[in-house]
């Protein structure tokens, strides 16, 4: 019987993840922070706790490895289609500032986190404190994409700077993990990272045209009319991308499937593949991935020095990434607004952070009463990043973006009242074809 | 990196089964066919053995707990989505015809597997003998469904009694296992089980009517327009009752999911809910399940003697179904092509037959050499269920069944060409939006 649970988890999952997310979004807050809200009160940080104390009974759905995985793949969705939106153009043209911005913005963190430590405790090793920073360096970029998304300021300049930015970060950080770890006792060979890095953009390219070619080929010989294998053959090149990032060049899988998803949107058919990946993201993989990070937190017990860590990581955490990014954007000519905005959305942290910590531990580089207060650094920055950035776009004086906003909108009614028309004319067929019967 | 490696298993997995089934269908077989090939062709069966024997290396794709965990979620899809597509009017007309038909299907192959069994080994207990005829009798209604959609025969009287005798199959074999199991030393509590079942129904007619309010009253309350709390909250129903069968009225998940699918196709949004989980189940599970039974399949090692067993319970297992179904639906006014047709429609047999067996072997009323007899059965039935099933169709007199199928294949190229127009009307506006930008 205990097989079956899964099920219950996911409907659980499903159902809190949604009523959350209508609560938030009554409460004017972005429907991410619900969702997380969802995870986190199930989890054993909230429910388990509660549970434990009244009863004695820890009860809390636990994320078994189906959950996490099937979190992972959300990740990966999530990223793939914030790919299949990308307008390359635009992330051309902000690559240049995206680096300054991720530059800054990791330099910050990584020193103001390694000083905390040393304030903290004056006899840290060089190498634990540098950990602990580069713990703080890894922007998590999903939930501001959700974030943003939600907004519709995923398209204008700011947006594409945050992913460009966000996503040289990534790299960056994976440079900047390999030094810490290789500094920490394992092998450094930086000439090997960087080879593998320039792999992978060398292999993203050789993909592109080979699926480009693919898809042009599949159009000229299908004989009949079947759309189906197009979603399917996009969501197999995410896979095989997300896995080959990861195991063949030692990046991140997310940034794989981000690749696949730019690759899709210049191919035939990129728009109509996109449409199909909302559903199956809204109605099964994004939920089970908000809800994961609030699942598997555990809150460590308390002492007012731990407290007063937490409170400090917490906030060198925010300010370093704020301040940092936002001076890059600042040198790179945006205005102080939209680099506040920019700085924001760099705050969130998330699942690499908390990889970064767990392979500190391993190492013995952090300390494990350590990482209580690094995951609720990780939460607090995520729940804040959607918040202030609603409050940051509010009111935009910007004309265009609210237009924008607006238009975006309307243009989902609309799509939701044509397709129910669909399902009208669909349901009166099919009483004609059967009516009869 | 072990880690990553169930993402590069699901890209062959979409791709091969894709690509099977496009090839299948130029064959002019049913797509299901080319699923379950690929699977089979990536599991130890094939892959396995041919690399074993050349490299002495046995690779295959092995099925992780996530991919069986997600072939699951497949089944319980699939028979939700039947359940959503369930004419429940004409399904109450086939009600008394579809116990008809089930009650011999599952009385022929019970007393024919026991006479096998007594014919290869007259010494058989007579215990073990009624396992393996046990075994026989669960039909597999999924495939079955699939092959039936797929050539436009669901909604066809023809189609719905073989819905009705399967679903009422299930039950039969439900009761028909735990007398067998009961018999073979576990405890026999017959009264509890119809007790169970008894309240699985009351079950359903209550969530029922919940669900109902429920949804009449979000459709009055909601102030925005916002359709997606719909499919989600119909997937949570879902889980919940599938999980709620198996562990709370010891009923299979799949008798769960289908009444909850009933349950939405007379509830408000109810066409709008069933047309979401066409893409999640063709985009990720629906082909993981066909894959993940190819995938469990390993072949036992042939002498002559199991070579004829296996013969005789392939034959004996196919005979039994159409014969004792055929003869079902006869006695109730079918004619002979339809009553071929329903008793092909029973011969499929799937993971429930495997489950049973499995439990016969921890029980040691089934010797180990022979489940590899079985499984072979298993694939055979499934195999040739919707190759003879399409031929059974195929030029049918019927008119009424031929200008259906016409018009819901032209129906289908109608939706994808609406489809396209609304990307395309959503591209243009988003140019209109952001080009000026």
């Amino acid at each position: 019987m205990e097989g079956y649970n899964y099920l219950l988890s996911l409907c659980v999952i499903l159902m809190s993840t949604k009523i959350f997310s209508i609560l938030s979004r009554r409460a004017q807050l972005p429907q991410v922070v619900g969702a997380l809200m969802a995870g986190l009160f199930f989890g054993p940080a909230v429910l388990g706790a509660i549970t434990e104390s009244l009863f004695g009974v820890r009860f809390c759905l636990m994320p078994t490895q189906l959950l996490s995985r099937m979190a992972e793949l959300g990740v990966i969705v999530i990223m793939f289609t914030a790919g299949m939106e990308t307008n390359i153009d635009e992330l051309k043209a902000s690559g240049k500032v995206g680096f300054v911005v991720a530059l800054l913005g990791v330099f910050f963190p990584l020193g103001m986190g390694a000083a905390v430590m040393y304030v903290f405790d004056p006899k840290v090793t060089f190498q634990s404190a540098i950990f602990v920073g580069a713990v703080l360096t890894a922007t998590s970029v999903s939930i501001t994409v959700e974030a943003l998304k939600e907004l519709g300021k995923m398209s204008t300049k700011v947006g594409n700077t945050i992913l460009a930015a966000a996503l040289i970060d990534d790299i960056l950080g994976l440079i900047c993990l390999t030094v810490v770890t290789g500094i920490g006792g394992g092998d450094m060979n930086l000439p090997l990272v960087f080879a593998k890095i320039a792999g992978f953009f060398v292999f993203v390219g050789v993909m592109g045209l080979v699926y480009n070619k693919a898809m042009k080929w599949s159009d000229r010989v299908q004989a009949e009319r079947n759309l189906r294998r197009y979603p399917v053959m996009g969501f197999a090149l995410c896979l095989f991308m997300a896995w080959a990032a990861e195991v063949l060049f030692g990046v991140a899988d997310i940034i794989g499937a981000f690749a696949a998803g730019m690759i899709i949107a210049i191919s035939p058919k990129g728009q109509y593949i996109a449409s199909k990946f909302d559903t199956i993201a809204y109605l099964l993989l994004t939920p089970v991935f908000f809800a994961n990070i609030g699942l598997e937190v555990t809150l460590p017990e308390f002492s007012s020095d731990v407290l007063l860590f937490t409170v400090a990581i917490v906030v060198v955490s925010i300010i370093s990434k704020l301040f940092g990014c936002g001076l890059g954007a600042m040198v790179c000519g945006f205005d102080k607004r939209q680099s506040y905005q920019i700085g924001l959305g760099m705050v969130c942290r998330g699942e690499v952070a908390l990889i970064v910590a767990g392979k500190g531990v391993s190492m013995n580089l952090i300390a494990e009463e350590d990482l209580g207060p690094i995951i609720i650094m990780i939460i607090v920055c995520t729940i804040i990043t959607p918040i202030f950035l609603k409050r940051a776009f509010e009111g935009q004086t910007d004309i265009a973006g609210d237009t924008m906003f607006e238009e975006k909108f309307m243009l989902g009614e609309q799509t939701d009242e044509i397709e129910e028309d669909i399902f009208h004319r669909r349901s009166l067929l099919h009483q004609q074809t059967y009516g009869g019967e």
